[in-house]
């Protein structure tokens, strides 16, 4: 089961941090743009500063595609970097991606095979079916875009619907909540699902983690999003202290001091675990 | 209005018709395998062979993600080669994509600015402010997933939801309806917004074609997934006998003769719609 790696790693440093490794060609700073390959010397740069506090690193493709292939290549550079020197790192590449059937095998061997991601975050929206070729991969995570960060994200997933899961034929629920019940119930099968919850909706996530049990969340939107970090734990860590995975990104690799940042972060946490 | 030069294709040479080059490395023809750019060499012979059939030329990322960024270059060598030569016919790059605000930034660098496509398809489950940094290019085109043509569509498309559309607050409808009702409504401001909609459900596409108007759909599911086009263009075209974007992927650019094939669907195009 793919997200034992990321416990292990989690209890090992004793961290939920997960660090986003957004690298903005117009954002990283000045002193990288002259290297050969920026985006990927800024990341190595970033993972040294930050691995000891690390339990996940997240690129997001957007920042990488936006380059091109040499962006790509840069992307590739850096997992190179990453599988070789910590390889009990837990990786997710940040695409939302879902196609149609077979289609997404083009996905899946880019993502999990050529770039050697443990994880990749999937929009729901074509359903199970559609996802079988990134679900059937035992090996790997499939994090499933449930309840996300981002200002206007009820306006779908807040939509009231009548739920068609197992328990609950005669229940009106938001469409998230169906999301999410339907992932952990008949996607699952695998036992290789996760799901993006962010961290500015904490009452959705309590709800969230009352419904699917141990799962383990990817949580966007702590800091430059304005999510609250304890009310997160509180809502979402699961029954044996893990279940989250808590992204920062722009908040940690373009201060000042992202290794003073991430450990602020990883102690945060900590501290918040502990109290609560 | 992005829309209108697919229209203006559309009608200069009297056709619907949109390739999908959708060049699966394993799947294209030994002989452009000892080529250097073998993806980029297929499409190449496809664009020649059918390009006077075609108002629109579509390929699906995820065929040349899976070559990493080999094959991300060879997909800009086929828009380099298409926009130089056949600048009239639209082109639609099929990458599914749908981040979170800013982040779409990079989307939209990669897919219209560098690579330089006319449109791009688009998940709705984040809503309509997460895609702003799409939907505010006016010059370009959003389709957004409305009823996709895979079997498995309605697991969440169909559920049954309370509309919170402007004109049936009341209403219950399904999700793919309320889709149809936003994008046309609130989202389409620029008038650059389309939908997929998938042949094999005419039924529903005659439907959104009353709630929309004269909106353009992007049509896949034609030939190998086993869509009516006699049924689609009754239930799809729009009051001027356009509105429909027809794809065919695997059906005309695996056959024996690709240039033939696409003629047919041409001619039946044609036949049709005469006759309707």
């Amino acid at each position: 089961m793919i997200s034992e790696k990321y416990n292990q790693r989690a209890k090992k440093i004793d961290s939920l941090l997960c660090v986003g490794l957004d690298a903005d060609f117009n954002k990283i700073p000045k002193r990288f743009l002259k290297n050969k390959f920026p985006q990927f010397e800024f990341n190595k740069w970033i993972i040294k500063e930050t691995h000891e506090y690390v339990a996940a690193f997240k690129p997001n493709s957007a920042f990488y595609e936006a380059r091109g292939d040499k962006g790509i290549r840069e992307l590739k550079m850096t997992m190179d970097y990453l599988i070789k020197n910590y390889p009990d790192i837990f990786t997710i590449l940040d695409a939302k991606r879902a196609d149609i059937g077979n289609t997404n095998n083009g996905y899946v061997t880019s993502i999990f095979d050529w770039l050697g991601f443990d994880a990749v975050t999937l929009h729901p929206y074509l359903g199970k079916e559609a996802l079988l070729p990134f679900l059937d991969r035992k090996d790997k995570g499939c994090i499933v875009l449930c309840r996300t960060s981002n200002l206007g994200a009820g306006e779908l997933q807040d939509l009231i619907v009548q739920s068609r899961t197992l328990n609950n034929l005669n229940k009106r629920v938001p469409l998230w909540q169906v999301v999410a019940e339907r992932v952990s119930q008949s996607w699952n099968k695998n036992k290789n699902c996760l799901l993006v919850v962010g961290a500015t909706y904490p009452k959705e996530m309590k709800k969230i983690r009352a419904l699917v049990g141990e799962m383990t969340f990817l949580v966007p939107g702590i800091g430059a999003q304005g999510g609250d970090l304890k009310a997160t734990l509180k809502a979402g860590l699961n029954s044996v202290g893990l279940g989250l995975i808590i992204n920062s990104s722009r908040g940690i690799i373009f201060s000042d001091n992202p290794k003073i940042e991430a450990q602020k972060l990883r102690d945060e946490i900590r501290k918040y675990k502990a109290i609560l």
